[in-house]
């Protein structure tokens, strides 16, 4: 029964990731043959600086020419590891258009381009795959999309980027500001040397859009994703949520509405109990919750990001993708047939913990604690604290739209006896 | 594109898991047709006792001749919730005969005839899923399956039985003896009438072999399996486990040799680390650790139980079935090319802590020490305790090999001075 014309798979990129996808297709070869009933066989590998592939990469399959790669007409399978939009947005659809199907890695053109790409899949009757897009070595996507079919996922909420996880949980336990954390983070190599998509949220913002997309079976890219960044976080607001007992981290919440006729999608840092499972997810990890309404409540833990484990996501990948080649079948596509709008970061629901510095004279908390009240937003808690004839309100709200919330710092902010709002963090994962 | 005939689908037994299956294909059916690409349709439900089927099951449905329901010819898929071997077991192949693909939640019928099953299935070019048979809602064998396949799974470890993890978490925080606990576990509805599949360890014992086959792509069987469950766990045991930091749980345990030409599979009650994620596994819940080459260790963690996270995993299992049935292909079926041999329990490497009831004379200790060095079981640490001329001994071991560590336990207990081997606990999570 084995196939013995091998399916050839074209490698575009080589850098962490691609080596150890090239590393592991020869090293394990004969696994790789029989989980797919045919053996599998590199036929090139594109790259952009030929002379920096690594060492025990194959040199007689490197090309600079990864448009020639794709339009060999022989390839069953590319799989693309360069990232960023262009030109790997143009690589794949030439693989499509020769054929191929497709195993990315690219989280960024999967969230802005991914309703367009998994068209010109299915157009050319060929399979899309970007496990290894979405926290690195977890299975999510293929979970979300395969094993939770016949349920309806309500919320999916998780630490979604090793970067900004690692810096957190530095400033955590050090004490260190964001800057300094941030350095570390950089000389261990957690962090890129432009670190902007990781720290400003674009990357979990990405893996967030694609998360809502799977989990909501409607459409959301990066732009409907609410985005706000961990640059801001200083170490007293780490220090306000010791406090609280709770730490800081930077979530993605994509959730559905109450009313189920509408779903949200946001990146932000927020303050969550150290009795949740997620305070304890340490350095660079990953962890995901998926709330469905029949499964209840599941977590996906475990490393997200690194060459070798998002080989890994690549690799189950392709196995699946080429049973498809020889079964003359595709996996399944996008499913985005429920339409679901997704509302603003005003329509969100969530509590709040706001540090305002005040004048220390009486009455400043009946002050504030009308301006809440005025704007429905319900104080849970208020700690008040003098330090050198200023004072200090800590006030942690129930449950309230992000709108009401917006509007109430606002007014705040015009009172004469509010100095300063010093710092606005949701609190999640109650 | 919509196809407008329904797939018809069998239901075999209507208990907890079944009448949620039955609800949710009709509460939810139009996110399942829109998911497969065709309406589904429950074409019949095969019971037992037609006076006891619950409310909201349609009746007109229920039928007690389950032979016939599945040689009517034209059901697309069967799903069995019925569990045991027979008469499951003749169902499921007089469904594969009739050309319908299965899918099942029996860890029971799974562990003992997957390779049959699964032979069955390819014959007749028909799937066979049961993600549901281990660890209810959880995705596991999925992930295995397909996200890991690229990966090589070198160890799996878990918590898979919520009866027998509610039993010990409950002795763990009220120090209750284990009839106290199973009896509150009995009165809550978490454990049966008759608890011996779960406190005797059969049904983490299938699980195992269910998973360490999938894992590590080779035959393994409930008999492969070796089986101690927590009935001999006592209150002291429970005891000493916090003295030393730990906390008692019932692992299943699959693992390949280091020279990797051999797995073996095991269940038993572990000390862990309070600081291992294992240990914070409460009441009723389940978690894996997978840990793959590339992959690194990754965590699975939900409901492991109950009807309605069960019928979650059997509806996935049943969208994927039905959309190869519309594809006219069939998902990855059983793999087991390395054809690896299970060593037995004797070629396991782990630690021990061991407790004797020693004379309290001098020198007790040297000849404890003796026994177990000319074994070659190396000792880590020892603490003696006296008490009412009567002494103590607790022996926590090095890594050693299961047949050392037996054969060092019937050399204790032939010395004299060794009054009782009190209790053996493997030491696991480190």
């Amino acid at each position: 029964m084995m196939r013995t014309r091998p399916l050839k798979v074209a490698l575009l990129g080589c850098g962490v990731v691609g080596s150890e996808v090239a590393r592991i297709m020869t090293t394990h070869a004969a696994d790789l043959t029989a989980r797919i009933g045919a053996p599998v066989e590199l036929a090139g590998i594109a790259v952009r600086r030929p002379n920096r592939v690594r060492e025990g990469v194959p040199a007689e399959l490197v090309t600079t020419d990864a448009t020639a790669l794709v339009k060999r007409g022989d390839i069953d399978v590319v799989v693309e590891v360069i990232g960023g939009i262009e030109p790997a947005r143009s690589l794949i659809s030439t693989a499509f258009e020769h054929g191929a199907s497709v195993v990315s890695a690219n989280k960024a053109l999967v969230a802005q381009d991914g309703a367009a790409l998994h068209a010109a899949a299915l157009e050319r009757g060929v399979d899309l795959y970007y496990e290894a897009a979405v926290a690195g070595a977890i299975p999510l996507v293929r979970p979300l999309r395969e094993s939770l079919a016949g349920d309806k996922v309500n919320r999916v909420l998780g630490i979604v980027n090793g970067t900004t996880n690692f810096i957190l949980d530095r400033m955590d336990t050090s004490g260190a500001g964001y800057s300094e954390a941030l350095d570390e983070a950089t000389a261990l190599g957690y962090a890129e040397a432009d670190p902007t998509a990781d720290v400003e949220g674009f990357d979990a913002a990405a893996k967030a859009a694609i998360l809502a997309g799977i989990a909501f079976h409607t459409r959301v890219t990066l732009d409907d994703v609410h985005r706000e960044g961990i640059t801001e976080v200083t170490a007293s607001d780490i220090a306000s949520a010791k406090r609280m007992g709770c730490t800081v981290k930077l979530l993605a919440i994509c959730e559905r509405a109450e009313d189920g006729r509408s779903v949200t999608a946001r990146v932000h840092p927020a303050m969550i109990p150290l009795s949740h499972p997620l305070a304890s997810v340490r350095e660079a990890y990953n962890a995901v919750f998926v709330e469905a309404e029949a499964a209840g409540r599941l977590m996906f833990y475990g490393p997200g990001a690194g060459g070798l484990p998002t080989a890994s996501a690549v690799l189950g990948d392709l196995v699946a993708a080429c049973r498809n080649r020889l079964g003359q079948t595709t996996g399944p596509g996008e499913s985005a047939y429920t339409r679901l709008p997704v509302s603003p970061m005003g329509d969100v629901i969530t509590r709040y913990h706001i540090s305002l510095d005040v004048a220390d004279k009486p009455g400043v908390l009946a002050q504030v604690a009308t301006v809440f009240s005025e704007h429905g937003v319900s104080i849970d808690t208020v700690r008040q604290q003098g330090k050198d004839g200023e004072a200090s309100l800590v006030v942690v709200t129930h449950q309230a739209s992000d709108a009401a919330l917006t509007a109430t710092v606002e007014a705040l902010r015009r009172l004469d006896t509010v100095r300063d709002v010093a710092s606005i963090m949701r609190v999640e994962g109650e």
